[in-house]
C-alpha cells in the first residue's frame, strides 16, 4: 500500500511550528511496512487543498491528513474533504474536540486526523493503524521494515565508503546508507520483509558482514553515544576516571557528565588551561614544559598521572594540542593533539592531527579521548 | 513572488528526522514578504523528485530543494535538478562540503541548498536571501532589508513576549520577531526601506526601544554569544577567570575556552563531581558539606573561593546544582542550582530553579553562570 501524507496548516508554512506528526506518521507507516512517498503541507486554503488530495490520490491509495479539523474558522479540512469525498466514518477523540474521519473515496481512502499529537497519536494508533492493517492485507501480503544505525568512530568516512561500497550499492528490500558527522560515521541498514522475523534476519545479516569489515572501530548503535558506552564499561568494570585537560577546554568532562549516574565513576576532572596549572596542580614537571612543550606526548601522560594521583582514580586521561586558530607553528600546527590514558599498570600515548575550526578540534579531540578509554585493555 | 519547498531524503519519509529546515526557510521567506504555498518532501529517488520540482515549477515562481547534495550515492538532487535544467550557479559552502546550486530554468529558479542546517542557513541567509530579493524586485525600486537580531538571557520568553506586544504587532515594512532557545532569547528586527540608510534608521529605531525596555537582561546582538561577550569584557578589563564546577561537569569552562583568545582570561578549572575534590582540592570545609549539603549557597561560595586562590585569578566561579534526572528532593529537587562569584572585594551567590532534561539544566546553569560573570560590577 501507498499512502501519501497532507498536513494542513498555514502556522506550518509560516514556520511557526515543525512538522513532527509527518514524522512520527512516517515512522510507524514505515514500521507497519506502508510505504510513504511523499509528505506535502498546504495551508488553510480550500483550493489549494483540494487540489493536493486529488494529486495525491492520483497517486497512492490512501491519503492521510492531519490538522484543520478543528472549531475555528481557519480549520476548513472536513468541509474541504467532504465536498467531494461525501460521507465519511466518524472516529470518537477521546483526548480533545475534534473527531477523526475516514472517507472511502472511489476505491481509495482519505483519513482525517487532528493536529495535536496528544490526539492524533492516539487515535492513529488505535484506530487508524488497524484499519490500515485490514485495509492493506487482502489484496497485499503485509510487510515489515527493520532498520539500525551501526556507529564507528576512528574512520574518515572516504575509508568507511571504500570499504562498503557493494553494501551502499544494495537495493531495497535491504539497503544500507551512509550518514558522516563529526568525528563519526552512521551505517544505516533497512531491510523490508514480510515477516518482522525476516526483516530482522536480513538486518541481522548485514549487521554481521559490517561488523566483521569495522570491528573495534563500531562503538554502537541507534541511540548509543560514545560518552554512554564508555560510562556503561566504566560501570560494568567498576573502575574510575579523571580527566586533565588542556586544549578541550572542558568538554571531555562536560560529555562524560551528560550521562546520567556518570557520578559512580566520573570523579572529576582538571582544566589546565595554563602552564602554571599543569605545574602546581599537576605535578607535571617544569623541565618536561621546558624541553617538550605543553603540547607533547610527555606533558600528556604526566597530566594523566598527575590527575589519576590527585583524584585517586584506577584511570587518568591527559589532553593537550593546539585547537587553534592562532599558537599553531610549522611543527605544531593546529590540530595537533595528544591523548595519554593512563594506569597504575599501563601508560599509552596517541598523537591526532585533526582538522576543522577550533570547535570541530575540541570535539574531535573529545571523541578520540573517549575512544581510547573505550579501546583501553583496561576495560575488556 | 510564490516559492515552494522540496525536501529530499527517504530519512524524511521514514521519520528518522523531523524537518526543522521547512520550518526555519518558511519562516524567515515569510519575513521576507515572499509566500510559501507548499512544502513537499520526497524520498532519494530520481523519478519521483522530477515529478515533484515540475509540479511545483508549474504552481510557483521558484523552487527551494534541501537535502541530497552530499558526495554519496544516495545524494540525488544536483544531478536529477542539472539532468533538465542545466547549468547552474555555484555557492560556496563555508561549513561543509556541499556547494548550493542555482538553476534558472524557462524564467524561473530552482534553487539546491545542503541538508544539514548548519550549512544550509549561512548559505541561505547570505546568498539566498539577497539574491531572491533581487530577482522579487527587479522592476520596482530597489529596497534594502536591514536585520537584527537583539539577544536577551535571564528572562523566560513568556516576560518578554508581554513586554513587546505591540512590537511583534507590527507589519511590514518593519517587523520584530521573538525566537526563544534554551537560555536565550532573541528579538529579531527586520526594516525594509529604499536606501540602505533608511533601513539603518528604522532599525536603529526599534533597536533603541528594545534596549529601553530591557537594558542589562540584552548581552549581544547576531552572531555574538555570551560566552564570547563575556570574554571581550574580561580581556578589556585584563581580569583573569576559573571555574569550579560540579553539576555542569565542564561546560561553562568548555563554553569558555570556545572563544579563540580565551587562554588570555581563562586560567583553569576543576571538576569537583565528588565530595572528596571539593574538600581536598578546593578547600570547602567538610562542616559546610555536612551542615548544609553539596548543593547549598556556602559549598558554591566556598567552591569559587577555593579555586580563585588555587590559580591565583582575580575571579572564582562556582556552580553546584542537581542536574538530574536522579538525586533529587523535596527540598532540593532537581533543576535547583546554585552559582557563586567571588573577587577578593566581593561574594555573591544567587539561586535557580531550572526546569529541563539533564543537558537543558546543565545548559542553562552555564547560561547563568556566564551570565552573572558579565553582570558582575568587577567587570563595569
Amino acid at each position: 500500500m501507498r499512502i501519501e501524507l497532507i498536513s494542513v496548516g498555514t502556522e506550518l508554512l509560516l514556520g511557526h511550528i515543525v512538522n513532527t506528526n509527518a514524522a512520527y506518521l512516517s515512522e510507524r507507516l514505515a514500521e507497519a511496512g506502508i510505504d510513504v512517498f511523499r509528505v506535502t503541507t498546504v495551508g488553510d486554503n480550500p483550493d489549494r487543498l483540494t487540489a493536493a488530495i486529488r494529486e495525491s490520490l492520483d497517486r497512492a491509495d490512501a491519503v492521510m491528513l492531519t490538522g484543520g479539523l478543528g472549531p475555528t474558522i481557519d480549520d476548513i479540512t472536513s468541509a474541504t474533504v467532504a465536498r467531494f469525498a461525501g460521507r465519511s466514518t466518524v472516529l470518537k477523540n477521546h483526548v480533545g474536540t475534534a473527531p477523526g474521519l475516514i472517507f472511502d473515496y472511489k476505491g481509495k481512502v482519505i483519513i482525517c486526523l487532528p493536529g495535536p499529537p496528544r490526539e492524533l497519536e492516539p487515535m492513529f494508533e488505535k484506530n487508524i493503524l488497524p484499519y490500515l492493517y485490514k485495509r492493506c492485507t487482502p489484496h497485499a501480503v503485509r510487510c515489515t521494515i527493520k532498520s539500525r544505525s551501526i556507529k564507528l568512530t576512528g574512520l574518515p568516512e572516504s575509508v568507511v565508503n571504500n570499504k562498503v561500497k557493494d553494501l551502499l550499492a544494495m537495493k531495497p528490500p535491504t539497503t544500507v546508507g551512509i550518514y558522516a558527522k563529526l568525528g563519526e560515521v552512521d551505517l544505516k541498514i533497512m531491510a523490508k520483509a514480510r515477516s518482522e522475523r525476516a526483516a530482522a534476519a536480513e538486518m541481522a545479516k548485514i549487521e554481521r558482514e559490517i561488523r566483521r569489515r569495522f570491528g573495534d572501530y563500531i562503538f554502537g548503535c541507534d541511540d548509543e553515544t560514545l560518552e554512554g558506552v564508555v560510562g556503561k564499561a566504566l560501570l560494568a568494570k567498576k573502575r574510575t576516571i579523571a580527566v586533565a585537560e588542556s586544549c578541550t577546554g572542558g568538554l571531555v568532562s562536560d560529555r562524560i557528565t551528560n550521562v546520567s549516574g556518570s557520578s559512580d565513576y566520573f570523579i572529576g576532572g582538571i582544566i589546565a588551561y595554563s602552564n602554571d596549572i599543569k605545574v602546581n596542580i599537576l605535578g607535571v614537571a617544569e623541565l618536561t614544559l621546558k624541553r617538550f612543550g605543553a603540547v607533547s606526548a610527555q606533558a600528556a601522560l604526566q597530566m594523566a598521572d598527575g590527575v589519576r594521583r590527585l583524584t585517586s582514580t584506577d584511570i587518568g586521561l591527559g589532553i593537550t594540542g593546539i585547537a587553534g586558530p592562532t599558537g599553531g607553528t610549522k611543527s605544531k600546527p593546529v590540530g595537533l593533539v595528544f591523548v595519554a590514558l593512563t594506569t597504575d599498570r599501563k601508560r599509552v600515548v596517541r598523537d591526532f592531527r585533526f582538522r576543522g575550526d577550533r570547535e570541530e578540534i575540541k570535539f574531535q579531540s573529545s571523541q578520540a579521548a573517549l575512544d581510547m578509554v573505550r579501546k583501553s585493555d583496561f576495560l575488556t
